[in-house]
């Protein structure tokens, strides 16, 4: 893709598509950030050939256009860019719940928008932890509905994989329920588990070793950005909250019966052959 | 600690106690080993400098006894060491429950037996996986009980700093408390998620990036020793068990009611905190 991408937003995500397309030296890239002292850091690293707290600035000349915000601020940035932005401009997001984002960007951008969720983001989160890197081999879903593009879907598509991501399809909805399982609730379930163990023997904290280290690291995430995701996608979150507590009861109960119940080690062997399936995380995990 | 040191079981932890000796200098060691392939296998890479399947001649030298074996196989060992040891050899063990343990191990030995946990596992096993690092900075937990010999107790604490540990006490009805809190229950917690993920929409894995891969890595261990473990401690993992479902109930009924309610950034917002409090994973995690 040789053409002009402009990024709204400068976190973690909108640097590293910044990072990516300069190593690539693929496209020109313009960043939109809302606070000036953010456009200084932008250019204090010449992360962008142009940057701006003037919207219409970045993005009108801009082929594609991918929001890089919290997906509270997309829909109202939606609305300032579309009149600003080049007429068939491609556009694009990167939030972490798909079918209210797709709904509202859709409805304001047509067909020329495509929902995107590159599942390569990390407790970390602002520029100082952008990485050229990110996207190699991460996977980016990416989220048509039945007014998308043909054109857009191939091209947001060949987007993700010029920066080293591998594409999945799927609806918006089929986004949101597989990406509960996988990410909104596991995140939900880290913190929970932090909590739990400091409300009853905060002490105990300071025994763990790197697997409690490595199961919660998540919830070191940015609250504000989690409290959005799961707020965004209550019912499937709801539904996955439900099954563990099922599944907790049924082991609460085996425990409870007899703690040499084989059904334990099989429920251990079925986890670990699952899990030993899943690709190992990868040097920038 | 200038001693002769008998390890027995060369799996992750006795190998990697071998390796970090042989890397001081330290002592001696003898590593004893059921199988005779393994005691090939140990001679092999050369990592004791005495390796045989007779636990008489293992024992029968050492200062200090190190039993690394999974913790069912420990008593019936224990039987047979006793009478093989020299009178006043300091034994210990490396199991993952200790008030099991610490009772029975310490009706063979007396008050020269001191159970100990070092917190330095990882969801690989064997001594393929042995390392000279494993126990640096690790924590390694001394669980003496009334009957314990204080000079014992400082010798084998004094043995896990010389391996690079930080070294922390406690009785072995608390270690079983605390430890069921960080590492027994979040182990069951992340097999569990896997398997309810896989029940659910097993492909939905397949989407899963590094957040979900590193809150489940420890479901990858090894299936029989976590069975053990978790039969080991059954009334502290039911407590964190019924704690977790009380918790996640409360979530549930929360997002169901109001997702947009503050109660749910706030417990993000303290579960960052508190997670963001502990020691991060070091290189070998």
């Amino acid at each position: 893709m040789n053409s002009r991408v402009a990024i709204v937003g400068p976190g973690l995500l909108g640097g590293s598509i910044a990072l990516a397309l300069r190593a690539r030296r693929a496209a020109p890239v313009a960043i939109w950030a809302r606070r000036p002292e953010a456009v200084e850091e932008l250019k204090a690293i010449a992360i962008a050939d142009f940057s701006s707290t003037s919207l219409d600035r970045v993005v009108r000349d801009a082929d594609l256009i991918v929001l890089c915000t919290p997906i509270g601020a997309m829909p109202a940035l939606a609305r300032e860019i579309a009149p600003a932005a080049k007429p068939g401009t491609l556009v694009t997001d990167v939030g972490s719940v798909k079918a209210p984002v797709v709904a509202a960007l859709g409805a304001i951008f047509g067909g020329r928008f495509v929902g995107s969720h590159p599942m390569a983001g990390s407790e970390q989160s602002g520029l100082h932890a952008a990485r050229a890197d990110l996207f190699e081999g991460a996977t980016c879903i990416v989220t048509p509905d039945a007014q998308s593009d043909a054109g857009a879907i191939a091209e947001i598509a060949e987007f993700w994989r010029s920066l080293g991501g591998i594409v999945h399809r799927m609806s918006p909805a089929a986004h949101d329920e597989a990406v509960a399982l996988v990410s909104h609730f596991p995140h939900l379930l880290a913190a929970a588990l932090v909590n739990m163990v400091a409300a009853r023997d905060a002490s105990a904290l300071y025994l763990s070793g790197p697997g409690f280290l490595d199961s919660t690291r998540v919830a070191a995430g940015s609250p504000e950005m989690w409290a959005e995701i799961l707020a965004s996608n209550p019912e499937a979150v709801g539904k996955s909250i439900h099954a563990m507590i099922e599944s907790l009861r049924e082991i609460e109960n085996m425990l409870a019966r007899d703690p040499a119940d084989p059904a334990l080690l099989h429920l251990l062997t079925a986890a670990k052959k699952t899990r030993d399936r899943l690709r190992q995380p990868t040097s920038h995990d």
